[in-house]
């Protein structure tokens, strides 16, 4: 029978993180953690799979707001609308108070490379589930993909922002602030591309290979 | 010592790809793809790590592509000009001749879970080079993540496309077409939001959960 323990979860959580701080990922061991809130390694076992788990199991819940936000949006909601709402809800994924753990998580990742590359698949897998209820809420191919491609690529930039240093600002104010720069960027690399072709077509000699030169 | 076989990492390669489509990527194995082009298990490990290598060696040569036109891209060059100028090199590396191998690599991938979860950290990892290699060309962070970001959804989507049965276009043109969506939907994003935030601050009291329910 498994026993449960009133808010063991979160303080595994908060013990491993500050253990892994304290004296890095790898030289903590899953017995310290549990230890160091008086806990045994079977507790820590019941809600974690591994030692990574305490980092990311967000991440699970994360995806899970995205594709939700996706299904439960209007019958009519255009694209633009479904990514909306999945960054609204990624948005109030990440209230003010989570902010700090935020900070401290990313300091142990940014150390770890194995970590890091958690951190990418963990990411690249979300836009994938995004993509993939966009699909199913019949928006087509290619404009799928080019859709949760956008909103995921909004959420990291603003959620690298939204933990930087001395930032005070909402995770939905730095988004929007964010989606206003990907507008922007995204029209004058258009606008690069179109005075290229053009440039190619007034002169068809040209080295194609011009670009790397 | 170690003997040359003249052309065999590209035999290996399509007879590889050849048996994946017919009989499955599980279910062959590298005696096997050797052997079809009478070679053996050896020289295939002296070629590739392992049965994936064949699949996925291509997105390392990529991945250096981008960061290479990075790096060579002129000392005044802006994070426009940067990403332009990777997303030409992306272009430039699938010729139309690649076409037809890129189609059939992405069927075998498709019918492989674990070959899709490669193919996502693959296009993870050339991101965060790419992002490392513009940030090692001066562009600070958010906005180094944010034109990586954006110029790799250019190219994934582009190539998405690409791939597509009957579409015959070369890659730059699909690419130049998708910048062009990207820039329209990110500017309607862009605007969703703006609309949102001026009725919240029109309605203050409205719950703040309001875009989930």
């Amino acid at each position: 029978m498994v026993r449960w323990e009133p808010g063991a979860q979160d303080r595994l959580r908060q013990a491993a993180l500050e253990l892994y701080l304290k004296q890095g990922f790898e030289q903590t061991t899953v017995g310290e953690i549990a230890r160091s809130v008086g806990l045994t390694e079977r507790t820590y076992f019941r809600h974690f799979a591994d030692k990574r788990e305490v980092l990311f199991d967000g991440q699970d819940t994360l995806q899970q707001a995205f594709v939700d936000s996706v299904t439960a949006a209007p019958q009519d909601a255009s694209p633009v609308e479904l990514v909306a709402a999945a960054l609204a809800a990624s948005a109030e994924f990440f209230p003010a108070e989570r902010r700090q753990w935020s900070r401290q998580r990313q300091e142990v990742i940014v150390a770890n490379p194995p970590l890091q590359e958690r951190e990418l698949l963990k990411m690249a897998r979300l836009t994938a589930a995004f993509t993939k209820a966009l699909r199913a809420r019949g928006v087509p191919e290619p404009h799928a993909t080019l859709a949760a491609e956008s909103g995921t690529t909004v959420f990291t930039v603003a959620f690298l922002q939204w933990i930087a240093d001395g930032e005070t600002r909402s995770l939905a104010d730095v988004e929007t602030e964010v989606l206003a720069e990907l507008g922007t960027f995204a029209e004058q690399l258009s606008g690069h591309g179109s005075d290229r072709k053009a440039a190619r077509r007034r002169s068809p000699a040209a080295p194609t290979r011009r670009s790397r030169e």
